[in-house]
């Protein structure tokens, strides 16, 4: 039952196809990033007619398992130039998967200036002319397309951003509450415009499900998995109650938490943008502290955060972002942030993009470090697609190039996230040498650096780093071609029963008797994979490169540099 | 008595040392080349302190021979993010060789915000505060250094642009009336921003001059050569006559004039921004049909234009600038061409880097194709700084992607000159292979495609024209050493006597034997050390390639696409 759908946006076709064999045990990261690397010409311009937009769900996606419902987009990056697979919660993967969708995949190019719908049922797929939604801010947009397709259905938007073909544009995706998620980085949104795709509608009424080859042995895998998500600290305890932002003091204490565009490594007014402060804030306004991004999320790490007067303001209201237009801007206002993160959604942009953007644009004087208002009005700019806001909404180095600066914290494209690489050097070397560019979700040694989880290697020390961001890179591969949220990891790495539970879930799904082994190989093909794509695209290890400031400027408090060689650099994804 | 200059721009100090042996017979470009592969990180930041920026005379400047007064200026391109070697005419190269100064680097960087006038004198260099002419256009702070410094005097500038270090900034050089002469191409006047240095002032009053080994062999070989320069019909007729805009007309007749950014290769304005039209009205008006751009150019392609009240315009008019803001945007009146002409002169901006970007922003309806006021706006815009001037001024493919155009007609970030490689084959081989990026002169094979200097080869074939274009390259690298204008090429193609009096000249300067042969391998050695530095840098194959578009898109009047496979392509440098 399980099949590949593709839209042509050329000729507005739609054909079905059974999954080929050598997918059989792909799904999410490894089927978008295999379909990719098959189907689009590396050299080929990414918001032309030959790229190609994948949706998938992962391999657990649509099951019981815990935390099984993110939703992977590939393609190839405005951003970068290379492959980027990006995901998202929200209520669309798991009725794909439903569907029997293992992956949608969006090609060609509708005439120019045309937007359309693409509608995905159980009767099969149509492509309807929009003209209602565009131009619309997503929060309106998701609204009017509920109201007109019915309010269970899954929804995925190209913002304003994405229309206006931006490299940081997202894809946001409906939440369970009608809210957004993003796939955030690498400028997927602007692939979706450039497609011609304003909106996804994903309507699994009467979906046949999926199937489980061993419907018992799942349950009681999954039973030990969700088990052992409660029981760990992290996924049990300090996400659920803090979210994603109980990092700030954490990383500020252990001197990482990048400040004033990646100057230093400590923001005096950290405690004002942490998560202990955001839960307050929360509770005595009446929000919601914790909420889960797709059904069956057990970790919660979400909330609503509402404004002084008590309403709703903001979801997923992440620490990348509270870092990035906080402490990495040096602004102190939490419901500043807030706005600012209300508007990134709103127009469809990446906030960790936007807010290195936002930093560069500070060196520049465009707005100054710490005025909060200032940045505030920079990033509505990018939906008014004035020149300004088409810059920043480039991207980090695309703004650093138009304003003559050369302090631009960005590996490939791609502008670093919440996380010194000088002071938590493990992270470093993932956003040197990750496929997607400079990204921390892509091997987080920060769990080992910094919250000595899956044991603990010093952050400040060389020892042992090369293998950690490996082993990392590798794992997460494999996690994210399950469509299981990526913080199970913080679980599974400290918890051999959870791990075990991961494979014998696939197995009991899809009949198989796969390994640990296996998933260290599923990993490792999906990186060869990607790394593959991104030579045939021109990138050489001259590319899996820190920018030179990090090795010339001393980061307080620690008083370090970046000092991994080249040569060392280049053993991490050496196999 | 030669030397080597540095300027530390960093800690404002100079120093001197004798011409390394190694160095002993390069000049303009192979010196430059030489020195920014030998001593530039080809990873490092074009607009860091470890970027370098070269100046060189050629082999020949310096002496009495015809058109040898180039002056090379090399460096990591912030536009390529490749080796650059750009050059231009003026007094200043011929002044620097008289000086015994092989070349001058420029290392380091400045203060932030400071800026600095170097003076270059027979007593050695001073770095001098600058104050006066900082954000001032370049006509304005022509005139008051030389004021200041005395009228005789080489003024080299960083213009407006290169203080903003916009990727398309030139460097600006006085000429023999005290106007402006440019080395456009790459950005290296954001290069010269970057470091701190507004101005470098070239004073050879009491100058040793250039010393010749052989006096009567050299006085012999530079008269066949000027003979020969004069006999020949391009060198001797066509270009004193009607300047480099004799081309208009002939390849549009050719269908070789991209029209429309590069929609197709006529334009039914061609007459009216001709040559011939240029002429009559120069002409008219009283202005100057014919001048030379540095002392000793017998060619005196340049012209002073003068605008409908018989006043000076503007000089160094070109086919390329009037093909680029002409038939690429679809404007025909020449008097707003010389007034954005004059306007990136002042701003100090490559105008075929502006023209094609100018072409990308009419794509995306900035301005409307043939909307010539407000094609003068957009190019007086860059120079405010605005968000959008900033966008126009970093570039074709910096437009392309602030706007979501995929159609940008550029090679290695660099904007296509006024040949569509559809239709003038040989060319869009240089275009996709020279180190130099997107760049016509590096390889003109316009002139044995159109013009049928050095043998014919078939503009819309393929046969012969990876030769044409390989041997080309080889001669332009051999020519851009020399100092002398690559417009002698279009002479020693035809005339083998001339081509052996530049290598007798060559010889009896410096007391070699020097054969073709020779010159052939200094060529060779030239392109192989720019390639090796861009390879370091981290190109690859994949960045000799043109725009995708120019597969697809059928190209009027021939109907012709470009259709060379990678691996023919790949062929053109294989040596």
């Amino acid at each position: 039952m399980s099949k590949i759908i593709r839209v042509n946006m050329s000729n507005l076709t739609v054909t079905e196809e059974a999954v080929p064999q050598k997918y059989a045990a792909f799904g999410g990261r490894a089927m978008t990033s295999a379909i990719v690397a098959d189907e689009v010409e590396p050299t080929s311009h990414p918001l032309g007619k030959y790229n190609k937009l994948v949706f998938a769900p992962g391999l657990l996606t649509g099951t019981t398992a815990a935390n099984s419902g993110r939703l992977s987009v590939g393609a190839k990056s405005p951003l970068t130039g290379g492959i980027k697979e990006s995901n998202a919660g929200g209520t669309s993967s798991q009725k794909l998967a439903r569907l029997g969708i293992k992956a949608l995949i969006i090609e060609g190019q509708a005439a120019e200036g045309k937007y359309y719908t693409v509608k995905v049922t159980k009767d099969g797929v149509t492509i309807e002319e929009e003209n209602q939604v565009v131009g619309k801010g997503n929060y309106e947009a998701v609204k009017a397309l509920s109201a007109r397709y019915g309010e269970k259905v899954g929804v995925i938007l190209a913002g304003p951003a994405g229309e206006m073909k931006l490299a940081s544009a997202n894809i946001s995706v409906k939440d369970p509450e009608g809210n957004l998620r993003s796939a955030g980085r690498g400028g997927l949104g602007a692939v979706m415009g450039s497609k011609g795709v304003k909106a996804i509608i994903i309507d699994d009424a009467d979906a046949p499900g999926v199937t489980i080859a061993n419907p018992d042995a799942f349950k009681e895998a999954a039973r030990v998995f969700a088990k052992g998500l409660m029981d760990h600290p992290v996924t049990g305890q300090g996400l659920p109650t803090y979210g994603t932002n109980v990092l700030v003091n954490i990383i500020n204490e252990a001197g990482g938490l990048p400040t004033k565009n990646f100057r230093t490594g400590r923001f005096d007014g950290a405690n004002k943008i942490s998560g202990e402060t955001m839960y307050d804030t929360i509770v005595a306004r009446g929000g919601k502290p914790t909420h889960g991004c797709h059904a069956g999320c057990i970790i919660r790490c979400s909330q609503h955060y509402y404004d002084k007067d008590g309403n709703y303001k903001t979801s997923g209201f992440e620490y990348e972002t509270i870092w990035g237009f906080g402490a990495n801007c040096c602004v102190e206002d939490l419901d500043d942030i807030a706005e600012i993160d209300w508007h990134c959604d709103d127009i469809g942009i990446d906030t960790i993009e936007t807010a290195v953007a936002a930093g560069v644009a500070m060196d520049a004087e465009v707005v100054k470090f710490g005025d909060s208002k200032g940045l505030v009005n920079l990033v509505k700019e990018i939906g008014t697609g004035s020149a300004l806001g088409r810059i920043i909404g480039n991207g980090s180095v695309f703004t650093g190039k138009a304003f003559g600066i050369t302090r631009v914290p960005a590996v490939k494209g791609q502008g670093l996230p919440a996380y010194d690489p000088r002071n938590v050097k493990g992270v470093g070397l993932t956003y040197a040498t990750s496929p997607m560019g400079g990204d921390h979700t892509a091997g987080y040694s920060v769990a080992t650096n910094i919250l000595k989880v899956g044991g603990y290697v010093n952050p400040l020390g060389k020892e042992g780093q090369i293998e950690l961001s490996r082993n990392l890179q590798i794992a997460t591969a494999a996690v994210d071609s399950t469509g299981l949220c990526l913080f199970i990891a913080f679980c599974v790495l400290d918890n051999a029963e959870a791990f075990q539970a991961v494979v014998d879930m696939i197995n009991a799904e899809y009949g198989l008797s796969l390994t640990g082994d296996d998933v260290t190989e599923l990993g490792k093909t999906i990186l060869r994979i990607e790394k593959d794509f991104n030579k045939r695209a021109g990138f050489t290890n001259e590319d899996d490169r820190l920018p030179e400031f990090f090795d010339e400027d001393v980061c307080a408090p620690h008083n370090t540099k970046w000092d991994f060689t080249d040569e060392e650099v280049d053993e991490v994804l050496n196999f």
